[in-house]
C-alpha cells in the first residue's frame, strides 16, 4: 500500500553491550533479547487470546439473546475489553504504550521484566495480535468467497459497480464540501476526511449479511459485490489523496496503475480460475498425508492474498478471489466444512480487535476539547449514512427489490475507516478534532449498520436460504 | 522461564523526528513507523506461510511415497528453505539479518523500503511466524492430549517416572564428564552442554508415534509420559545450570520450586479437571452463536498453556494437561474433528521452522573450524542416543515389552535442545565449536529418531490401532 505520509522511519537502534560480556557481538546480545523476551511474548499473546475468546462468546452470545447479530456483540465486547475500558488489550497504533496495557502488567507480575523489555514485548505481543486479526479476515473473506456463486454475483456486477462508484463519490463531495464551507476546514484536511467516508467496511457487512440468512439474495450479492469494488476504490482514493497531501497534486500515474491493476487482478484471478480448478483438484486427491485439502486451498488463498497485497491492493481481495474460484470445485462441501472451525478461531480476533483498537473516549462531551470533534462527528455521521443509503436508489432495471436494504448494507465503514483515521492521525494532516470525529463516524456507522441492516430486511422477511444457512448463522 | 543469561538487553530507541512535521509528536511517528510497516509485515507473513505449506506438503508426501514419517520429511523440507540451503526462511534467533532473506529481498522489490524499515519487518514478521509455530506446538499437544487417555497414562506413571529420570540423569552424567575428561572442556561449558543432552522433544516423538500407530500402545504411553516428565525435568535443568553459571553456584530454593510447580500442575490439572468436565460441557451446550465447541476448548487449551507458562514451565505442558481433561468428556469425539483442520494449517509451520532454524553449514568438515566441533559432535551423538536407549532397560515389573522402542523413542532432542543451543549462544558461556557440536546432536537425534523408533517398533508389527487412528496418520 503506498501510503506517503507516512514516509521517513525512524527507530534507529543502539545497543548497549553490558561490561560482563567484553567479547559478545552485538548481534548475540540482539539475538539474546529476543531469546529471552520469546517466551514473554508467548505468554502476552496466550493471555490475549483467552480475553479475545472469552469476550468474543460474552458479547456475540448476549447479542444473540438479545436477537441482535452476533457480530454487533463481538465489536462491543471488543471495545470493553479494550482502549475504551479494561485496556486489557490495546495497541500501539491507538498511541497507547506498555504500561497502558492490563496484560503487560500481568506479565510485570509474573516475570520482573526490565523497561525496554516490557516495550518490545507490548509492541511484538500486539503486532502478533495484529497479524493474527489480518488473518481472521483474510479467511473470513475466503470462507465469503467460497460461498459467494460467481454467476449470480456476475449477474449483479454492473449494479455493484453502480452502488459502489455512487457510495465513494456521493459521501466523498459532499463530506469535503460541506467541512470547507459549514466548519471552514482547510482542502487537504477537508479532503482526507472525505476520503475517510467511502470505503466499505466488507468484512463486517458480510458477516451481518450470513447471519440475517440474505448473502446469497440478490440484495446480498449486489451488496457484497459493491463492497468489493468499494474496497478497491477506497484503495485508490487513500493513494489519490495521500499523494495529493504529500505533493500538492494528485500523481496521475498511479491512479491510473491501482485502477487498472485491481481490474486485472479480479477478472484475471477468475478467468484463471477455470483452469486451475482441475488443477487444484487434481493435487489434492493425489496427497496422502493430513491436510490433503485444507493446506493446498490455504497456499492458494494465502498466495493469491499475498500477490493482492504485492500490486499494493488489499490482501482480503486476493483471498476473496480465491474462495470465488476454489467455489467452483466439487472439493467445495469438504472444503467448506473443514474451514469452519478455522474461521472460527481466528475470525473473532478481527472483530474484537477492532473494538479495542476503537477509543470511545473521544466521544466523552464532559471533556471540553472533544465537543468541536462531536459537532463535526455528528455532520460526517450524517453524511456517511445518507451518502451510502442513497446508492440503492441508483441501482437500474431491477424492479423488486429492497433498495433500502442496499444503501444501509454499504454502511459500516469499520477496519478500512479506522486505516484512514491512524494514516491522518499519524502524518499531522488531521486536526485532533477531526481525527476524534472521524473515529466516531467510523464507529457509530459499523455499530449501527448491523440492527439498521436488519430493520430494512424486515426481521419476518427471512428468505429460504436462511434455513439453509442454519449452521452459518448459529 | 528463567534465563538468567540473557538478563539485560537493550535496544535504546531514538526516534528521529523529520523537520517537515515540527509539531509531531514522538509516539505519533513510532506510531506511524508501525502503520506504513503492518502491510508489508503481513505480505511477509503471508509469503513464509506460503512457502512452509508447500515445502511441508512436498517433503511430508515424498517422505510418505518412501515410506517414511511424513514428518521427517517436513524437517528437511525446512532444512532446504531454510537457513542450509535456499534462504526464505531465516530468523533472527540463529543470527540471520534481513539481508540473508529470500522473503525479504522479494519484499524489497514489492515495495522501495528503508534499511531502517527492512530490519523492522524482519524481526517482526520472523517472531510473528515464530509464535505461529509454538501454536502449532500448542495444539499438536492438545490434540496429543485429547488422544490420551488419563487412565492408561496413569497406569504407566511409574515407569515412565522412572524411565524420565534416567534419560535424564544418564546423558547429563556422560555427557559432562566425558567432555571435561576427554576433551579438557572447563566445568561450566561442560555442565551446560550436559544439560542441553537432556529434554527429549515430545513433539517430535509423540507425532512420529500417532503416525506408526503406537500412540496408545504400553510403549507409546510410557514414551509420552516419560517425554512429559522428562520435558519438566529439561526445564529445571536449564534453570539450575543457568542459575548456576550465573552466579558460580546453585539456587536450591528455586529447584525445589520448579520441582514442586511442575508437580502440582499436572496432577492439580488432572484433579480439577473432573471437575471442570462437567461445567464445559455444559457452557458449551447452552452456546448458540459459531463455534460454540472450538472456542470454549480453545480457550481452556490457551488459558493452560498460559499458566504453564506463567509459573515457569513450557506452555505445552498446560496444553497437553488441557486436552487430558477435555478428553475425558461426551464432547471429546467431536472436537477432535474440528481440532484436525486446525492443527493441519498450524502444526506443519512447527516442524518446518525447526527444520528452518537449524544451520546445516556447521556440519560442513571442509572449513577448518568445524572439525574440533564435528568431533565432540560425535561424542555427544553416541551420549545422546546411548544415554536415552539404555533407559528402556529401567522399566521394570513389565516383562513383554519393547524396551528398545521405549529408549529409542527418547532420543529425538529437538526443539528442547535447541533451546539450549540458542541460549548457550547468546550468553557466551557455548564455546563456537561447542555450539556447533550441540547443534549438530540435535539436528541428528531429532533426524535419527523417526527411522530408529519404526525400526525399534518393527514394520510388519503394527498393531490394530494403526487401523484405528487411520485418518490421524494419513
Amino acid at each position: 500500500m503506498v501510503n506517503p505520509f507516512v514516509m521517513i522511519p525512524i527507530l534507529n537502534s543502539t545497543i548497549s553491550i553490558p561490561s560482563q560480556f567484553p567479547s559478545a557481538i552485538p548481534t548475540l546480545l540482539a539475538t539474546a533479547t529476543e531469546a529471552e523476551n520469546a517466551p514473554m511474548i508467548l505468554t502476552g499473546v496466550l493471555l490475549s487470546l483467552v480475553v479475545i475468546y472469552i469476550a468474543s462468546k460474552l458479547g456475540g452470545e448476549l447479542s444473540k439473546a438479545v436477537d441482535l447479530p452476533p457480530v454487533l456483540g463481538e465489536l462491543v465486547a471488543g471495545v470493553v475489553v479494550g482502549a475504551s475500558a479494561l485496556h486489557l488489550l490495546v495497541f500501539p497504533e491507538s498511541g497507547a504504550v506498555a504500561s497502558d496495557s492490563a496484560i503487560m502488567t500481568v506479565l510485570q507480575l509474573i516475570d520482573n521484566l526490565t523497561p525496554e523489555a516490557v516495550t518490545s514485548i507490548f509492541q511484538t505481543q500486539s503486532e502478533v495480535i495484529s497479524v493474527l486479526a489480518e488473518l481472521g479476515v483474510i479467511i473470513l473473506l475466503f470462507e465469503i468467497g467460497l460461498e459467494s456463486d460467481l454467476r449470480e454475483l456476475k449477474e449483479v456486477g454492473y449494479q455493484a459497480a453502480i452502488v459502489a462508484v455512487v457510495g465513494v463519490v456521493a459521501p466523498f463531495a459532499t463530506g469535503t464540501v460541506g467541512l470547507m464551507f459549514f466548519f471552514n476546514v482547510t482542502a487537504i484536511p477537508a479532503i482526507f476526511a472525505g476520503a475517510a467516508l467511502t470505503a466499505t467496511s466488507i468484512g463486517i457487512t458480510s458477516k451481518v449479511l450470513s447471519e440475517l440468512g440474505h448473502l446469497k439474495s440478490k440484495e446480498g450479492q449486489i451488496i457484497v459485490g459493491a463492497a468489493v469494488i468499494d474496497d478497491v476504490l477506497g484503495i485508490i482514493v487513500l493513494a489519490v489523496v495521500a499523494s495529493l497531501a504529500k505533493t500538492g497534486e494528485v500523481d496521475i500515474f498511479n491512479v491510473i496503475y491501482l485502477i487498472f491493476s485491481a481490474s486485472v487482478f479480479l477478472i484475471g484471478s477468475i478467468l484463471l480460475g477455470k483452469f486451475f480448478n482441475q488443477t487444484f483438484v487434481a493435487i489434492a486427491d493425489k496427497l496422502q498425508t493430513r491436510g490433503q485439502l485444507v493446506i493446498p486451498a490455504f497456499t492458494f488463498a494465502f498466495l493469491m492474498a499475498f500477490l493482492a497485497n504485492a500490486i499494493q491492493l488489499e490482501a482480503i481481495l486476493g483471498a476473496f478471489a480465491a474462495g470465488l474460484v476454489l467455489d467452483e470445485t466439487d472439493k467445495r462441501k469438504e472444503l467448506d466444512k473443514q474451514v469452519v472451525p478455522i474461521a472460527d478461531i481466528l475470525v473473532p480476533i478481527f472483530f474484537v480487535t477492532i473494538g479495542a483498537k476503537a477509543d470511545l473516549g473521544v466521544l466523552n462531551p464532559a471533556i471540553a476539547e472533544n465537543r468541536e470533534g462531536l459537532i463535526i462527528a455528528i455532520f460526517l455521521i450524517v453524511v456517511a449514512i445518507l451518502g451510502k443509503v442513497v446508492t440503492g436508489w441508483s441501482v437500474f432495471g431491477q424492479a423488486p427489490i429492497n433498495r433500502l436494504a442496499i444503501g444501509v448494507g454499504m454502511i459500516p465503514r469499520g477496519e478500512v475507516g479506522l486505516v484512514f483515521a491512524g494514516i491522518g492521525s499519524a502524518s499531522g494532516v488531521l486536526s485532533k478534532p477531526l481525527e476524534a470525529a472521524i473515529i466516531i463516524m467510523v464507529i457509530l456507522t459499523t455499530f449501527l449498520a448491523p440492527p439498521f441492516l436488519r430493520f430494512a430486511f424486515g426481521e419476518t422477511a427471512k428468505s429460504e436460504e436462511a434455513v439453509e444457512q442454519a449452521d452459518l448463522i448459529k
